[in-house]
């Protein structure tokens, strides 16, 4: 399917990922992006301007509800479900966690099927390898849970089962979709709900108000970005591929420690400050990785013909810029 | 805690492993075994006389309806969660699966939390491993879905949700919990829901009926069976140990193909027909395995001082005779 002249439904469309998705696909010639949202998070600061364009439908729903959806996904030609509990949240009520990760994809999967539409995307993670380990990752690697924080692993075998649930609708009634298990994602319209990311807004925001980023353990840990602008770029090919029934890794290229990205952060926000090392907080949810952790791309580069594109620290630079215009939000 | 005096719920316990558990725990002086269950199923023949024991509560209920399990839980020491969608129901109505496998197990925890239960056992399953692979297979082990039909991946994944929900009310709320996996549970009291478990019964129900029994595949598959009785003394050494936040594998020593599986169950039935190799049933769920797959119990015997008593033969010999005086159940 092409996304020119399409109708595409968003779930969960008033967030990072979506509001760069909604750009992207109003670039490439969509005719009407459907964001279907509870808009009771962030929601309408992400979108900004955005939420105003004429071709831009805004409804206020919620996962959960079965009618709400199949309304919302009538005549659409495709759908992508970014809706979802992210570790801190199901670590807080793994209640409506395990709600949305898992009755509420099925939800949409149900919608979807019962619409008729063409050819469904689902929003899934790197969190579906699990944590703890380093070295390359291909999308055959297996879920790791031994030493995972509950909150953690509970979000990654919700994100396996909804991977489960989109092949089930695949075997069962013929649905196209693929699966784009998404690395840390960051970028302007951030927010405080994915532990990793955590570790480039809240320094940030603690430059910004004269305290030194703070690095829990030796900072010899790495993590994956990826530029949320890309994601949109990789969801965008999706759609437009033949791919169906496949799992594709969407991340970035560059592999950072947590005292490079902390260095990073400084250096781009101007600050002279040092980064402070710190024990693990109590409480919290921390998602251990290994040295050299690299989610392997090479597939969605050869089934879609994705790369990313943003390095590092051009997209932390305008994550910086565009947090100065919004502090707080 | 002890089993002796002690008041035991069983969730889901009208099954053939609940049957086998109820025996064990009144053998050890339980002064009251609860059984909460919707008695949807063939319950009432898997309890048999157990049913109508003095000491045997039997409670019509669904682990769907939190105030339900509150009240069965109420005074009890300890509690056990048996209920269960295995692989084929789940490949029928996924639906209602992940509601009682996820949503129930969390609100078997709840109702444990509520009512302030020591210590609560979550039948887990080898399911959790995934499927497809063979050699040896420790508790650290990986989920692995790929090529696993979605049925067999969802049912794996969301035990491993119901085992992280265990580790969640254990941090969160001081919980004590083994978790066990059981590999194919059989017995007497043998039902039709567990995919594995139908090579023994459907090969017997098929050489009473005069029929050759069915393989699928060449028969080199390897399968691990556990006798519900020793399923049973695990749970009851599971209470009784002061084990607690931990998985154990609870499988047998022998590891048999499905040529092999055939042969003996023919043997005892005392039948001279010769088993019938067929190629996969369209829409049928087969859980692949590799060759000398061996669900290791070692942790179990150095934890709990439990291993597999009853030899395969003993116990298939006892499921055909129970068979023999309970056919088409």
């Amino acid at each position: 399917m092409k996304i020119e002249n399409s109708t595409i439904l968003i779930v969960g469309g008033a967030s990072l990922v979506g509001s760069h998705m909604t750009r992207e696909f109003l670039q490439r010639g969509a005719a009407e992006i459907r964001i279907l949202d509870p808009l009771a998070f962030d929601g309408k600061s992400a979108l900004g301007a955005l939420a105003t364009d004429d071709r831009v439908q805004m409804i206020s729903g919620d996962i959960m509800r079965l009618s709400g959806l199949v309304d919302a996904a009538r005549g659409a030609d495709g759908a992508v479900n970014l809706a979802a509990y992210m570790t801190l949240p199901m670590a807080r009520d793994p209640w409506s966690g395990i709600d949305v990760n898992v009755r509420g994809q099925q939800n949409f999967l149900e919608a979807a099927r019962i619409s008729g539409i063409r050819k469904v995307l689902f929003a899934s993670s790197s969190a579906v390898y699990g944590y703890g380990f380093g070295g390359d990752v291909h999308e055959d690697r297996p879920l790791v849970t031994k030493d995972v924080p509950p909150a953690g692993a509970l979000y990654g075998a919700s994100k396996v089962m909804g991977e489960q649930l989109c092949r089930y609708y695949h075997g069962r009634y013929g649905l196209d979709y693929v699966v784009l298990r998404y690395s840390t994602v960051y970028g302007e319209g951030q927010h405080y709900r994915a532990a990793n990311a955590l570790y480039i807004i809240e320094a940030y925001d603690r430059i910004a108000r004269g305290e030194a980023p703070v690095i829990r353990g030796d900072g010899a840990e790495s993590k994956n970005f990826v530029y949320a602008g890309d994601v949109a770029v990789a969801n965008a090919l999706a759609f437009e591929s033949p791919a169906t029934d496949m799992a594709l890794n969407i991340s970035g290229d560059e592999t950072v420690s947590l005292k490079q990205l902390a260095d990073m952060v400084l250096r781009l926000a101007g600050s002279d400050l040092e980064p402070e090392f710190r024990p693990d907080e109590a409480g919290g949810v921390r998602l251990p990785s290994g040295d050299a952790l690299r989610y392997v791309n090479d597939r969605a580069k050869t089934i879609l013909g994705w790369q990313p594109e943003t390095p590092l620290e051009t997209g932390i630079g305008r994550l910086i810029a565009w947090r100065r215009e919004n502090p707080g939000e």
